[in-house]
């Protein structure tokens, strides 16, 4: 399973995803699952996948090819007009691949050759955007009223975005929302594992970013952790009592 | 949709479930998803339902009259041994009714008579129990290690229990941590809704429980969450800042 999400806020981007991949229990793996395409001055773009590995590692690098072939006919990540563009060009790229793979396994009908993407940035002269790409390769952006966006299992992490995240929201409160969503999905389900790919694109910086990666134990992350679950827990202490509690 | 979960403590059995059911997003109603059977100063038996209402209505109406039935022969409610042999009986009579409900549906094969129960109590001179019993009808149990159950949309309300209940969490705590995870759920998914169905017994009293039914302006209620949500957002607020926030 995957955890990836991202937020579009007033004052930029921040995309955050899990390492942990898997074929069954007895296969697990660490794979980054942020990759990000950076052409300085001009375009910054993010893809975090989730889905059938095999799948989301041709359309990446088939996005990488294309993007370095100067001869290649049509869009590609380095000269579409605009993030949609791009988005509805990534998309189509992962149909292809589907395809492609679904031909391969047609023995097997229920194995599942499926990808979802998050997709989003800025190129310059315009404002950044942010898309979810469904396995069937159309694709919904985010908005002011749901300004963030989930892929894989979703559900662990979406309570604390709901109470904390909007549009007005700082880059870091933001990326600080994501780490405690993706803690609370690590906590929950076995198959979303660290490290933890952390990238803060602020608007119309083309480029200056920030991107880290965080294992369990490094020190930020671990106090992080170690502080939300203890004020969890004091708040949880200090809630109301019930009025039978009081009964003789 | 609905989210059902119960909890079982060293102290005792604590259970609670949300009202609201819907066939469709424009036929939304609000039915007790939580039944208890109790026979003073013999046996409290609480059954939490989820899935096709036609099925689970049916389950608990066939329960109701079987106990009530002094000439039925074989196991009921009121004369089972022991709560896994009520368990057993309840699964039992589950897989009777969808089998019936899939005859009367069998034209369209996708329409899901499916139920999952949470059933647990206790009975004199045993120990209390509480199970999950599967639309298949087999059913597991509760253990210190795990001591919740969870049917219908348990992720979103997962996070907190797993940070907070233990077995030797006070059945007030555990009570408590119900009603967050149950505040989470109904905040993210608008299919889980209220009233908040809330029973609180504990051990060896048969049968002095606490039952309330807390609809979302209930004062006690309506305290806890907006102390719950002020109270996350202040720890959220408190959390370390990055290294690169204080980047020149």
């Amino acid at each position: 399973m995957t955890y990836c999400l991202a937020i579009a806020l007033d004052k930029g981007l921040v995309f955050a995803s899990d390492s942990r991949t898997h074929a069954g229990v007895d296969n697990i793996n660490t794979y980054r699952k942020m990759h990000s395409f950076i052409w300085e001055k001009d375009r910054l773009l993010v893809l975090l996948s989730a889905g059938n590995l095999a799948t989301t590692q041709a359309v990446v690098r088939r996005l990488e090819a294309e993007a370095k072939n100067d001869k290649h006919e049509g869009v590609t990540l380095k000269n579409a007009n605009s993030i949609s563009e791009a988005a509805e060009y990534v998309g189509r790229i992962s149909r292809e691949i589907q395809n492609y793979q679904q031909g391969l396994v047609k023995q097997q009908s229920s194995f599942n050759v499926g990808a979802s993407f998050i997709f989003g940035g800025q190129i310059q002269g315009s404002t950044p955007e942010l898309y979810q790409i469904y396995p069937e390769g159309n694709f919904i952006g985010a908005s002011p009223e749901h300004p963030f966006l989930q892929i894989g299992e979703t559900k662990y992490g979406k309570p604390i975005l709901d109470r904390i995240v909007k549009s007005n929201t700082s880059l870091e409160d933001a990326a600080r929302a994501a780490l405690v969503s993706l803690d609370s999905t690590i906590r929950s389900n076995l198959s979303v594992g660290p490290p933890i790919d952390l990238l803060i694109y602020e608007k119309d910086s083309l480029c200056n970013e920030t991107q880290i990666n965080l294992k369990l134990n490094h020190p930020y992350l671990a106090g992080l952790r170690k502080q939300w679950n203890t004020g969890l827990r004091r708040v949880f202490d200090e809630l109301p009592r019930f009025d039978w509690e009081s009964k003789p």
